[in-house]
Formats: C-alpha cells, structure tokens, sequence
C-alpha cells in the first residue's frame, strides 16, 4: 500500500515539473543562437533606421540661382510626408533602441515567454510603421525623379539633384530596415514555437 | 526490486506522452475560439482589400470641358503609385481568399502547428504590402488634394473631384485591411503559444 502511494506522487511530481524541463532544455541551445542572431539583426535595424531618418531629416539643398516656377530651397521640411518619414523612422529606430535590452535579456534566458511575445507584438507594429513610411516617401520620390504629365507635376530632381540624392538614399536606408524586421518578425515566430 | 522497476517505467511513460497531451487538451476550446475569429476576421479583411482594389481599379473621371494645363481624363493608370497599389491589393485580397482554407482547417484542428506557422508567415508579408501599397497611395492622394507649393505642384482634385473621393475611398479601405491584417498577425502569435 505504502508503495503504491508513492508511485502516484512521482508521477504527478514528474507530469508538474519535471516533463515541462526535459522539453526546455533540449532546444535551449536553438534558442540561444536565435536571440543572439535577433539581437544582431537589430542592431543593424537601428543603424538602417536612424541612417534612414537622419539623412531624410538632413536634405536640404539652396541653388544658387533663381528660376521662374522653383524656390531657392529645398528641404524635407516642404512635404509632409517625408515629415512623416523623419518622425515615422525615428519612432522605429527608437523603438528598436529600446528593445535591445529585452533582447540581451532574451540572450540570458532564451525560454523566456513575455519579453519574446512583447518584442514580436511591437516589431509587427514597428514593421508596420515603416512599411508606409517607406512606401509613402517612395511614392514622392518616384514623383519627385519622373513627375507626372497627366496630374502636370514636373520631376523637381532636375533642379535639386543633391536633395533627391539625399531623398533616394533614405527610402533605400528605410527598406532595408523593413526587410531586417521582416527576418526580426518571422525569426521570433520560429523562437516562439515551443517544439 | 521488481517494483522499484515498474516505478521507473511509467514515469518516463508520462514524461514522454501524457504530461503533453494534459496541456493540448486544456487549451483546445480556448484555441478554437482564436482559430473562428482568425476565420472571421479574414473574410473581413478579404472584403476591405477587395474594396480597395476594385474602387482604385476603376477610379476613373472624364471632364466636360477642357483647361490649359489639364487633359480631359483622370484615371488610375496615370499615376504608377495607384497602378501598383492596385497591384498590391489584388495580391493581398487573391492571398486572403487563398487561405480561408488553411483557416477552417484550424478550426477544424486547433492545435494543428504547420498550418498555423504558414499563415502567420504570409500574413505578414500580407501586412507590409498592404501598408506599403496604402502608405505609397495615401502620399499621392495628399498631394492630389492639397499640392504642394515648395515643388509647383497643383491639387488636382479640385479639378478631379470624383476620381479623388474613389481614390481616397480605396486608401481607407486598404488601412481597414491592414488593421484587420495587425489583428490576425497578433491573433495568431498568441495561437502559437502553448500555454
């Protein structure tokens, strides 16, 4: 009788704690080496997106001679949307800044569940953010480099070459920040599963 | 001895199947719930970025009269931003339809992980699309109805008034899509958890 009895705790002793952490450490190792990767594809996330918002939020161009139809200057402060894609890409880079320690706390214990489900739920909103950033300040610059004869928008690129070289080389900066949140994204998906 | 033997055997018995099949069970009338709002949710946002794609596809205004610096015609072809947005959420909305299948068999199986795993994956390449596509159009659409003075840019709405309410119209909706996309991205995240 005295037997039986303790056969029962052990096995609900093993189904509580034990069974659960046979499962957590096999895949430890996996885990690890995904939340060092992560931590490294957001640093170069950061670079992309403060790279993107910074060179937007420095174009500026004066010509140094006057026409009819152009002002002198020409600055990202003149359309709203690359407003947008300053404020919008600053958000992201900011964001990512600050999700770097979740990140290293991820390192150290890669089983954890909540920092893991609160970096992917904001890296989707992060991702989302700089989706239309990226998509909307594209759209300007196709705009502002080919114009468009039916709307009798003229392309401005060819009285301020620098500012849409500047333009340009922000909205490159902006896409690959999404394309390293996309990898972000799915590789926290891939951390996610339990097996 | 032969008792302490026995003991051993069904500990490992439980540690390998039961201890799971304990958790899957608990959860299952928790993760069907998930798995019809997934359901639902899709047909919502097949219907947004079908919207969006058909009244951008047939944006189109023909003037009665003519000015000097503008044609006759507005349509979506003229501007290549409204071509891809079309483009972009006919893929969205064809992809949506697409995996209604993979939808009901998670009703069907809640706990089915493959599936689950695809969707997540596409629906958040779903996701950036459509912010791309809505942020991209909704640029164009601001300075359709505002212009811009910096770059000579006219408001052609004001000219254009019907084509810009359907086009603006269509960018609405796709924001709606890409909400209803936001939700089913998160909705499944917390499907992959499992406890």
């Amino acid at each position: 009788m005295s037997t039986t009895i303790d056969i029962t705790e052990e096995t609900s002793a093993v189904a509580k704690g034990k069974a659960p952490l046979i499962a957590t450490t096999t895949y430890t190792g996996y885990k690890k080496g995904i939340a060092i990767f992560d931590f490294l594809l957001r640093l170069g996330a950061i670079v992309a997106a403060l790279a993107a918002a910074g060179t937007m939020g420095s174009s500026e161009q004066t010509l140094p001679f006057f026409t009819q139809f152009f002002q002198f200057r020409a600055s990202y402060d003149d359309l709203p949307t690359f407003q947008f894609f300053v404020i919008a890409m600053s958000i992201v880079g900011g964001y990512l800044v600050l999700s770097l320690p979740f990140s290293i706390v991820l390192i150290i214990r890669p089983s954890a569940v909540a920092p893991k489900m609160l970096l992917v739920a904001l890296d989707i909103v992060a991702l989302t953010l700089n989706a239309a950033a990226g998509g909307a300040a594209a759209a300007v610059v196709y705009l502002a480099h080919n114009g468009n004869s039916s709307a009798n928008w003229l392309a401005i690129c060819q009285q301020f070459g620098d500012f849409c070289q500047k333009v340009s080389g922000a909205v490159v900066a902006s896409f690959i920040s999404a394309v390293a949140l996309v990898f972000l994204v799915v590789l926290s998906g891939f951390a996610l599963r339990r097996h």
